[in-house]
């Protein structure tokens, strides 16, 4: 099963791909949609959507993992936060592909094993489980392939039948 | 210049079509799109997606008036209006219709003539301005006919040189 994860954003969108058999992940492509600060919201969440879609179309995901969103102070940023990742959600319903939502918390516990992780521990264990050189670059696309890990190791636990996360569709 | 006014929201997204000449203003139509609250969030972004180019594509507007966002205590449902707004915004961009946007403030001030004005009386304004039999119903259509007016207005003062508010295009 080939899972898709996004961190989502207004100017900066990470997505991870990997591959999913059981317990057993491969890593395939991670990287970052930008979106210029200068242009117009209209634009960005257009540019989002069809670059979300150019995703799907190359990489084929079975199922989308998305990370779910916490306002904290900023909260005018996190209007727009909110913004592209309504833009990438909509490009996955219009491929009519599952879509699956974790918290931060339940990344961090799924990757490293604990819910109240640093950043780095996280990378870390993405770069182990996946078995690359170095530690995936930007943070953005780290984020995704960890959320990619995580509904990968869920769906495993599920599948298994001993529990797993709290699993939301979107 | 028919002008398309959108109130955005998640499960209702109120809408109000009026054309504009100058200072005359003539009511086409207003209503809402409303989607379930059991359903999945990517099937209700799609439907107001969808249901916006609809609106569109019957109306054929020259230009959108959407309302901003303020979060105020209850930031959950924040988090689902800004998902519900950008469904509206990428389907407006979809169709490259230039968009604007105003916030309550500036919608009290152009309708009323005051800035703190209450709900009640903005639709009384609404109603005499459009010259409608009564109030319009439910209060979201209400408040995207305000809308509309708002950027009516606005784009109006700005034509004759007299100032009008800080528009911004979204």
């Amino acid at each position: 099963m080939v899972i898709l994860g996004i961190d989502p954003g207004i100017a900066t969108v990470g997505f991870g791909v990997i591959e999913a058999e059981g317990a057993n992940m491969r890593y395939i492509r991670h990287g970052v949609i930008t979106t210029a600060a200068g242009l117009r919201l209209a634009l960005r969440l257009s540019q989002i959507y069809y670059d979300v879609l150019e995703l799907l179309d190359t990489f084929k995901p079975d199922q989308i993992s998305v990370e779910e969103l916490f306002f904290n102070t900023n909260v005018t940023t996190g209007i727009s936060v909110a913004h592209g990742r309504a833009a990438a959600i909509l490009a996955g319903e219009e491929r009519k592909i599952p879509m699956y939502e974790y918290t931060p918390l339940q990344v961090k516990s799924a990757v490293v094993g604990y819910g109240r992780a640093e950043k780095r521990q996280v990378q870390l264990m993405v770069q182990r489980l996946l078995k690359l050189e170095s530690v995936p670059k930007p943070d953005d696309a780290a984020d995704a392939l960890a959320i990619a890990i995580t509904h990968a190791r869920n769906a495993a636990s599920l599948m298994r039948g001993i529990g797993g996360a709290e699993c939301s569709t979107i």
